[in-house]
């Protein structure tokens, strides 16, 4: 799994071995998601420009289709590639309200497209794997703790560092600013996300500037965001500030409903940070960004929140909660630097050599007799000698190479070769299928 | 599983239902080919212009990207969405072959677009599953009967008619018309590929006019292209023509070989039919073409061919062998046409049901002992009467549903209800995962 130049920056491509690790992290979130009754959709890739560029901040970042030639009547067809899966599933939603089912549970795993400068976990193509539960008019906010305890499942059964969710509400960021007496609390908001990247003084400064709120009041907005907790203790820290606002309190009454429900079923997985933002505008309430510990410059490997009024067509309103698992931000890091390895760069777990070319159909009936009981194999290309033939299989990490002339089958890691009948031999199930596991990590921190 | 109009034409998306039957023929294509030793890999999405106008006949078809911005100084990219997933492998092949096991066996399953005018079975975006055997400088013939073969493995496990897998050769098709006297045998190629089109006597006029060949050798062409057999028989149909040329012998030989061993494998999967040609430049010998017997109308639902020299970085060649099943144009017969069902419209096995709210915690933990064992399920989303709870069941077609109270599950259909604990209980096998079967077609012909 060297690493290779990407031969198109931000479009990642994976070698055979490192597909078989992402295949392997894909099928495991799927089954989570699954287990836990959320179906599977897919949306088309592309959006009118018009949906893409009312939702979130990335204007610069749509890429946009147009046909070949300019000239043609519709060559200006105005879509564009959808940059996340939360747009795209609010607009299927309302495109098939009628055919649906609500509460809707659905995961989607998909690509989506920015055209961002390419930087390490960035890409300007990417494999999403999101989770929503979607209503009609109302959405109880037991949802606001399930969705977060299944992507937490999902998460801990990769072999990646034990993720840490945190959770905010915008609610209570927007009230506790409207409290100390800014009038755009959004100007508040956006300064306090730039605290990791210019430090709490220059945060300050810009609270100052852009929200017109005293030195004090930027001051107390600072340690608003300071606040962190693995349990519902983080509410007796915002009262101790001292502000008051009724939007305060009911972001403060959700918050700590969701701290005391994930602290109880999963500890230490979720966590209250005051100071997650999210950037998209349409999240209204409770807002989630995860990251794995060491590696917290990568930035948030699973994002998302409550979204009240996104998918809306003038009489109903769908209200829905969801996360988004970023794929390739977590392949990028564990290929990138070796953290996780496939047991073989192939499926096949046995090759069926050849003797000469007269014979095939004999490695071929082997093989197809393998195959229907279950055992991924393939026949040797070319009847070459042992030795070669053998080197085809180790090469790729195959561990058996069947003989047909005396029906004997070899692992090639042993060397122990046994009589074998290919109607009823099978490989310990630990070699049946390629596996995944951790490596020891070499840099600890980015 | 209503049909509903496409909210944009030529972009499919199914309903939650439609969406169980494509993910369990994706699976099955999937399984199919692993146990067959093909490798998963994805390819990005786009490819620079040059190379996707430089391979097949898709000038017209292509979307190409730009940034939003238009005045940027990178909007114009270069880059356009791949139109098949053949031309990517291609180039993946040249960017990684220090890094890659030759033969390589590859599949790929992917969304890919094409500009076209859309109509059954034609869309713009579109699925397809792909399988390849590429080596370094030379590929053994066997891999021209083991991909078709594959391929019908894959087709005859789904719930769709069985296929018939048409085989023709473009040398055998190019030595005959050379054989004749054509000067173009690429003008005969073209001119008998309108067959099924136009009719016999329009496409002799055609070969007499484009292609410069007497009435009497437009004639003899026409003789070729209505040869076909299960069997290696159709050549000495060919042969009894009277036309000799070298290539024309090197083509026969080939395709008497395809036919030899696969019709002793499967028989009555794989047919000679000299009149398939494939649009695409690219392909040099051996070419393939699959009908769903009933369906000819919706054209062919997998293609693909021989490639020598696709790849190629001036110093080294990688031949290949590939073919390309349209799993959506599959799907949009079956779906359209109710011909296939799903079991149920979630994946859940079981509803949780919930007496109140203050209880919920006691189904939840239910849910996880369930999942815990395999059994996927959720929790009811609200304490409604038990009635509407088993309607949230019925609705989706969830089999069971379990009420925490006195510990009993109930099977809906039957509407047995029986104690049970959720450490041991275990539905059927048949009800734990969602199925798909087909359904009696109500029109049999397209």
């Amino acid at each position: 799994m060297a690493s290779r130049p990407a031969s198109l920056s931000g479009f990642p491509e994976w070698l055979p071995a490192e597909r078989i690790v992402e295949l392997s992290f894909l099928d495991t979130i799927r089954r989570t998601f699954e287990l836990n009754g959320f179906a599977s959709l897919e949306t088309r890739s592309v959006e009118p420009l018009d949906r893409l560029l009312s939702k979130g901040e990335v204007e610069n970042e749509v890429y946009v289709l147009r046909r070949l030639h300019a000239g043609d009547d519709d060559a200006d067809l105005g879509l564009g590639l959808h940059f996340d899966l939360t747009v795209p599933f609010a607009r299927y939603v309302l495109d098939n309200a009628g055919h649906l089912d609500f509460p809707l549970r659905r995961y989607q795993i998909q690509r989506a497209w920015r055209g961002e400068r390419p930087q390490e976990g960035r890409y300007r193509e990417f494999v999403q794997a999101d989770i929503d539960v979607i209503d009609r008019d109302s959405l109880p906010a037991h949802v606001e703790w399930e969705i977060p305890l299944v992507v937490g499942t999902a998460l801990r059964a990769l072999p990646i560092p034990p993720p840490v969710i945190s959770v905010n509400n915008r609610k209570l960021a927007e009230g506790f600013f409207r409290g100390v007496g800014a009038d755009d609390p959004g100007a508040v908001l956006r300064a306090v996300d730039k605290l990791a990247k210019i430090g709490p003084d220059a945060v300050a400064d810009l609270i100052v500037a852009d929200a017109g709120l005293s030195a004090a009041g930027a001051r107390v907005c600072l340690e608003l965001a300071q606040i962190r907790s693995f349990d519902p203790s983080f509410a007796d820290s915002v009262l101790a500030l001292g502000v008051s606002h009724p939007m305060l309190d009911e972001g403060l009454a959700e918050l700590t409903a969701v701290l005391e429900k994930t602290s109880a079923a999963e500890p230490g997985l979720v966590m209250a940070d005051l100071r997650i933002a999210r950037g998209l505008d349409y999240y209204t309430g409770t807002v989630y960004e995860t990251v794995l510990p060491g590696y917290e410059a990568l930035g948030s490997v699973c994002s998302g929140g409550r979204y009240d009024s996104l998918a809306s067509d003038g009489k109903v309103t769908y209200p829905g909660v969801g996360m988004s698992i970023g794929v390739t931000r977590i392949l990028g890091l564990v290929l990138g630097r070796d953290l996780v390895q496939a047991s073989r760069s192939v499926p096949s777990c046995v090759l069926v050599a050849v003797a000469d070319e007269a014979s095939r159909p004999d490695s071929d009936l082997v093989a197809t007799a393998l195959r229907a009981r279950g055992i991924p194999c393939e026949v040797a290309p070319a009847a070459a000698k042992f030795g070669k033939q053998i080197r085809h299989a180790d090469r790729r990490g195959i561990p058996f190479v069947w003989f047909t002339a005396d029906s004997t089958v070899k692992d090639i890691r042993s060397g122990e070769q046994v009589s074998a009948d290919p109607h009823t031999w099978s490989p310990p199930e630990r070699d049946r299928w390629p596996t995944i596991s951790a490596t020891e990590p070499k840099e600890p921190h980015l």
